[in-house]
C-alpha cells in the first residue's frame, strides 16, 4: 500500500523558528508525515520538542548522529525517508553530509551552509550520491512567482533587459542581539552564520529569485556592504549593482535596518515588451505592465495561467495562498521525487521544480563575492 | 503519552472541493490527523479516495452511517473523536445527527443544514449531547478580523454606527450549472443548496462575519433578491439594508454574478470614534481610519495587537497567512477544546473561539428572513 | 480678435471653500477670466474678496442684482458672459433665474437649487432663453469617468446587472455645525440647504455618476435615511436599494459619519462581461475585471482610450490629474460652448459633455425620492 | 492696487509639452498672467501659439531677445515681471543670462542648462543680480514631500540610514526618436540634451527629491550608466549607489526602457526611528513605517500635518490634488518672492520654498558625475 514519505527533522526544537515552519508546510499536502526528529543538541530539550509534537519517545534522538545511525537500522517502511535539516547555518553542512552518506534525503534550510567548501563538497557528495537534495528558496515556490518565470522563458516579456530586486526587512534596526533574542543572535554571529549577515539570510532570497525568474545568471557586481548598527559583527544592509549574462542591468538591494519593513522581498524584471512585478507580501498577484496596453493584473487562480502556475496552485481564485503553501510546495514536489526514487521511476516534470545543491551553491557564490566586492575598490567584481 | 486528534471525514472525495481544504487546514497545526472517512455515497470511490490519502483500506467506508456504526465499536484511543462533515448541505443533517446521538464531536461545513427544522433539532442535540460542534465559518478564523473584534469589544472605534458587508464573487456569471460544473450544479439546486443560492453560499458568511466582529445582532432587514441569470433556480445577486439591535444602520451585499470579482469578502465598521476596514483577499492587514488621525495600518505580527490575534498568528510579520491558515485555527481551537473535554477540562478561553452550532442557527435564520424579505413589499422584516 | 470667456462669481467670498475652487478649475486652461463678482451679501466682504482677487474696485459689486443690472449694461466684449454661482443651495434659483432673464450664460454648484419648484421653473427657463447652463457634478469630469461611460454605451462589459456606488465621508462624525464650522453649518441648516443633508450635499454626486456612467436612469428605490449625530437635523447617513430602468439591481450609499473617511466617492458597475471599479480619490486609474480574462488596470493616458478620455486629459501618463482638473473639464466645455454660442456655432460634440440643467432636476428629484422612502413604510418608491 | 505677477514665457508654441504644463500651474492659484512670449524661434509659429493663448499680438514676439529688449522699454506695471523658460536644455542659459542682465526675474525648467560651464556662470549671474530664480523640480512642491522632509528635519524618524529612490519610465522603450516624435528627439540627442539623455531628464529629479527630503548632500557615487536601446546616442537607464555625507547609504535608479512604467517617481527614506515611503503617482499619501507601531498613512489635508505641508494644500482632504497643482506651488511661491522683491520686503518663509539655481547647479553636477562614474573602473566618485 502506497504510503506517507517519512520525514526525520534535525533542529527545529522549543523556540526555534523556522522549524516549525518546515513542520507545518510538509503537513499541507498530506504526502509527508514527520516520523522522529532530533530537535536540539541538548537531549532534554529534543525530548520534550518531541513529545510536543506527539511522537514516540523512541524516535526522538539526542543528536542528529544518532538519529541516522539508528534509523538506518530500522526496516524499511518504518525508517525515515529523509532528513530535514532546520539548524544554523553552521550546523547544515554536519548532518547534511551524514545524511547523504547514509543514504537518506535531504531537505535543508538556506543557505546551503557555512562556506564555500562544504558547499562544494555538498554539491560533490549529491552528485555521487544519486540522492534527492531539496534546497528551501521557498520564495520560488509561489505560483505567480513560477507564472513570471513561464513568461520569461516563453518570450512574452521579450529579452530581459533590466532587474530590480528587493528584500528590505527592519527587524534588525536595534542591537537586538545583544538582548538575546534568539533568532537575531545567531544570525549576526559569524561563527554560526558564516561571512555575511543580511546578505546570507535574505539576499540570497533576492538572487535566487531573480536567476530564478529570469533564467539568467549573475555575471558581474559591484557592492556597497555596510553594518549600520553599532557593535553588530555582520552585515545589516548591502546595495549590488548587477549585470546578467544577456547584458541585462540589474539592482540588488537587501536590508534588515530598513525601519518598518516586514518581510518585503519584491522584484521587477523588465524585457523588451514588458514589466513584470511581484511583491512577495501580495503574492497571488502578478503585474504586467505591457509597452503598448494596458496593466494586466494576473492572480493566482484566474484565468489562463501557466501550468507551472497551476500546478502549485490549490484554492480556487480569491482564497489567499501565503507563505507556507509556497513553502508547502517544494516539500510537496520534494515528496514526489523522493516517491519516484522510490519507484526507480523518473519524476514528472512539474515536480522536478525545487531548488537544489546547485542553487545552494550558487548562492554561497553569490555570498562570497558580494561581500568581497563590498571591500574592494575594484568596480566589477566577476560572479 | 499525548496524541493527536483523530479525525473521520463524511463526503470529500475525488473531485471534491471542500473537503480537500478541511484535510489541509486540520493538518496544518499537527494537532490532528486523519484516521478513516466516508468520502462519498458511491462506495468504489470512497475507497479510491481513501488511497489517495494513504489510508488503510479498514478505515475507508461506503457510508457515513457504516463509519459511525463501526468506529464505534473501536476501542478509544483507535477510534476516531470526531467528523468532519464537509457534504453538500443536504447532507449535512444527517450525518450531524448520527454522529452527536453517537458520542462523536464535529465539525460541519456552512450553512448548518438545509432548514429551519433541522438547524433547531441540531442545536438542541448539541445542547444535550454536550459534545462539542464547529461550524466552518472560516473567515472568523484570520487574526484581523479577531483584531477588528477585540478592537470594537474593547471601545477602541465607539459606539457602532454603520456597517458595510460585501461578499461579490463572479463566478456565476455565466449558465455554469448548466455545463454540468459540479461546484455550480449544487449550489444552485433547492432540492441540495435548500431555499437560497448565493445568500446561503455566501451571504451568510457576510452575516456572520458582521455580528462576529462588531458583536451585535441584525434587528431588522430589507433585502432586494434576485435571479439575475435566465434559467437559474436559486438568487445570484442579493442587496440588504441592515438595521442592528443598537440602532447601527447597515448595507451587505452578496453576489454571485459580479462579473470578474473573485472571494472579495470585506467589511467596513464605523463607529464614533474610527472606521475599521478589512479584506479577506488581503487578509492580513486591517485599516483603522481614526477620525481625528492619520489612518494606521495595522498589520499580522506587527505591534502590539490584541492576544486574540496574536494567538492566531503563526508566522513573523511579512509572512502571508491565508485561507488556509485561518480555517486551521478552526480546526486548531476544535482541536483543542476536543482534547480537554476528554480530559474533563475546560479549554482554554482562546480555544474556545470557533463558530458553533448556534451562529449556525442564526444563519439559517438569516437566510430565511432575507428570502421572506425578497418576496415581500413590507419595508422591514424583522429577524 | 479672440478673447477669453469672461465670469462674474456670484459667493465664494472669503472664507468660502468652494468658490476658490470654481476660480482654480475655471483658470486652468487659460479659456476663462474672471472679470467680476459678487462674493458676499456683505458688500464690505465682497470689496476685500474682490481685492484679494486683484480685481478692478469698479467690477466688484455688493449683490448679485447690482452685478447683472451693472454688467448687463456694459459694451459686449467688456461685460461678462457667464456668471459662475457658488453660494449655498438656497441662493442658487434668484441669481440664476435673474441671469439667465438678462442674457448671461450660467454656471451653478450643485445641488440645483432648493427644492422641486424651483428646480422645474430653472429647467423652463433655460430651455426657454435658449442659454447654456452648466452644474458642477465635477465628478464625471474625470477621464476615466468618461472611459468607464464610453465603454459602457460601447458594450464592452455587456447588459448592466448591477451598480455599487457609494459616497463615505467623514467629517460630521461629530455635531461640528454646534461649533460655527462654516461648511458644516448651512449644509445642515434646512433653511439653507433645503430637505436633505448628507443626500443632498453628496448623494447627489452618487446618483449622477451612477446615471452618467451607466446611461440608465434609476427606476425605483428603497431607502434608510438616518440621521446619526444627536442635534442634528438634516440627514447624515443614506442606505438604498435601486432597480434601475433595464432591470439592473443597485446599492447606494452616502454617509458623512462614516468616520476615517475622507471624501471616498467610488463606483461599481457590472455587466454580463466585465465589472469596471473607479475610486475619486485614485481618479486616474479604472479597474476593468473581465470574467474570463485578468484584470486590465486603465490608467489615464496609457493605451487606446476612447476619445471621450483621451479629450479630457492634459498631462502625459503618470502625471496625476485630480480634483481641479476634472473641475477644470467642466468649465473648459462650458466657456467652448458659450464661444460656440456667440459665433451662432454649435459646439463640437466633445465640448457638450457637461451636467446640465436636466441633470440638476433629475437630482432634485432623487432627493425628494430619497427622502421619501426614508420617511415611507412602502418598499420601493417609484423615481 | 495691486496686480497680477506679469509673466512672459520662453518657448513652448505649438506642439510643445511643457509649456502648457507652466501656464496651466502658473494660472492655477491666481497670482500670476501670461502677458507676453517668444513661443517660438520660428515667428510664425510663435504668432500663431500667442493667437491660441488670447494674446495681443504686440505682445508676441519672434524670439527671447527680442522679447526682452522690447519688454523693457514698456512702462513698469505693463511690462511683464519675469521670464519663464520652457525650451529645450540647450537653450535655457541664453535667454536666462539675458533676462538676469535685463532685470527681470526667471522661471526656468530643468535640467538648469546645458553643461557645468553654463550653470556656474548662471549662480553667478543671480547672485549678482539679486533677482529670483526658480529651477521647476516641481516634484518637491507636492505637500507630502513637504512632509516628509519635515519629519526628517524635526528628527521624527531620527537619523537618516538609507535611501532609495526611483525613476522608472518605460516611454523610450523602443527607438522612438527614429520616429520624429517630438519629445524623445530632442532628449536623446546630445546638441540639445547634453551629456545625458535619462540622467539629465529624470535623474536629477530623483537626486533633487532625495536631497531635498533628507536635507542631506550625496558625498560619492557609483554608477552603470547604459544605453539599452541600439541606436540611441544617450543613456537611458541608470543604476547608482550612493553614500550621504552623514554616512547614509543608498540607492538611485532612474530608466527610461522599464517598460511599461509610466511616470513613477518614488523614494523611501529609512531613518533610526520610521521608514518614510512617498509615490509621485500616488501623490497625496505619505506612508510612515514606524519601527515599533503600525504603519501610519498620512493624507493630504487629514490630521495635524506640519505647516509646510498644509500651505501648500489648496482643497480638503480627499480631493486629489495633482502635479499641476505641484508645479503650481512653485509658480505661487515665486510669485509671492517677486511681489515681496518688488515691495522691498523679505517673503515670508512658506513662500521662500522653491527650487533655486544653486540646486540647478548640484543637478547639474550630479549629471557630470553620474557619467563619469558610469565610464570609469574606479568604483567610488566624489561629487
Amino acid at each position: 500500500m502506497a504510503r506517507k514519505i517519512r520525514m526525520g527533522m534535525i533542529g527545529g526544537g522549543r523556540g526555534a523558528f523556522i522549524g516549525g515552519v518546515h513542520r507545518m508546510a510538509s503537513a499541507i499536502d498530506g504526502e509527508i508525515e514527520l516520523v522522529c526528529g532530533a530537535f536540539s543538541s541538548n537531549p532534554e530539550k529534543s525530548k520534550l520538542s518531541g513529545e510536543d509534537l506527539y511522537l514516540p519517545a523512541d524516535r526522538v534522538y539526542g543528536s542528529y548522529a544518532e538519529m541516522i545511525e539508528k534509523e538506518k537500522q530500522l526496516p524499511d517502511g518504518e525508517r525515515m525517508d529523509f532528513v530535514s535539516i532546520v539548524t544554523p547555518n553552521h550546523v547544515h553542512f554536519g548532518p547534511a553530509k551524514m545524511a547523504l552518506e547514509n543514504g537518506f534525503h535531504v531537505v535543508c534550510d538556506k543557505p546551503l551552509c557555512f562556506d564555500m567548501q562544504e558547499a562544494e563538497e555538498l554539491a560533490k557528495l549529491v552528485k555521487e550520491s544519486g540522492l534527492i537534495f531539496a534546497l528551501t528558496h521557498n520564495y520560488t515556490g509561489y505560483p505567480m512567482v513560477k507564472q513570471a518565470k513561464a513568461m520569461v522563458s516563453n518570450g512574452d516579456i521579450g529579452k530581459i533587459r533590466k532587474v530590480v530586486v528587493e528584500y528590505p526587512q527592519g527587524w534588525l534596526s536595534t542591537f537586538l542581539e545583544s538582548t538575546n533574542q534568539k533568532q537575531a543572535a545567531w544570525r549576526t554571529d559569524p561563527s554560526k552564520s558564516g561571512i555575511a549577515g543580511a546578505m546570507g539570510d535574505i539576499g540570497t532570497h533576492a538572487e535566487n529569485l531573480a536567476e530564478y525568474i529570469t533564467g539568467l545568471k549573475i555575471k558581474q557586481l559591484c557592492a556597497d556592504i555596510s553594518t549600520i548598527v553599532e557593535g553588530r559583527q555582520l552585515d545589516d544592509d548591502g546595495n549590488v549593482l548587477l549585470r546578467f549574462e544577456n547584458g541585462a542591468r540589474g539592482v540588488l538591494h537587501a536590508s534588515q535596518i530598513s525601519a518598518g519593513e516586514e518581510n518585503n522581498l519584491n522584484i521587477r524584471v523588465y524585457g523588451e515588451k514588458a514589466g513584470l512585478q511581484w511583491f512577495q507580501m501580495e503574492p497571488n498577484t502578478l503585474y504586467v505592465k505591457w509597452l503598448e496596453k494596458p496593466m494586466e493584473v494576473l492572480r493566482t487562480g484566474v484565468g489562463e495561467l501557466y501550468p507551472s502556475a497551476q500546478s502549485h496552485t490549490r484554492l480556487p481564485s480569491g482564497h489567499p495562498e501565503g507563505y507556507l503553501e509556497a513553502f508547502a510546495s517544494i516539500y510537496r514536489n520534494f515528496a514526489h521525487c523522493v516517491r519516484a526514487f522510490q519507484a526507480g521511476k523518473e519524476p514528472e516534470a512539474v515536480y522536478q521544480d525545487f531548488p537544489t545543491v546547485e542553487d545552494g551553491v550558487r548562492g554561497m557564490n553569490f555570498i562570497y563575492k558580494v561581500i568581497e566586492s563590498g571591500k574592494s575598490s575594484e568596480k566589477w567584481i566577476d560572479v
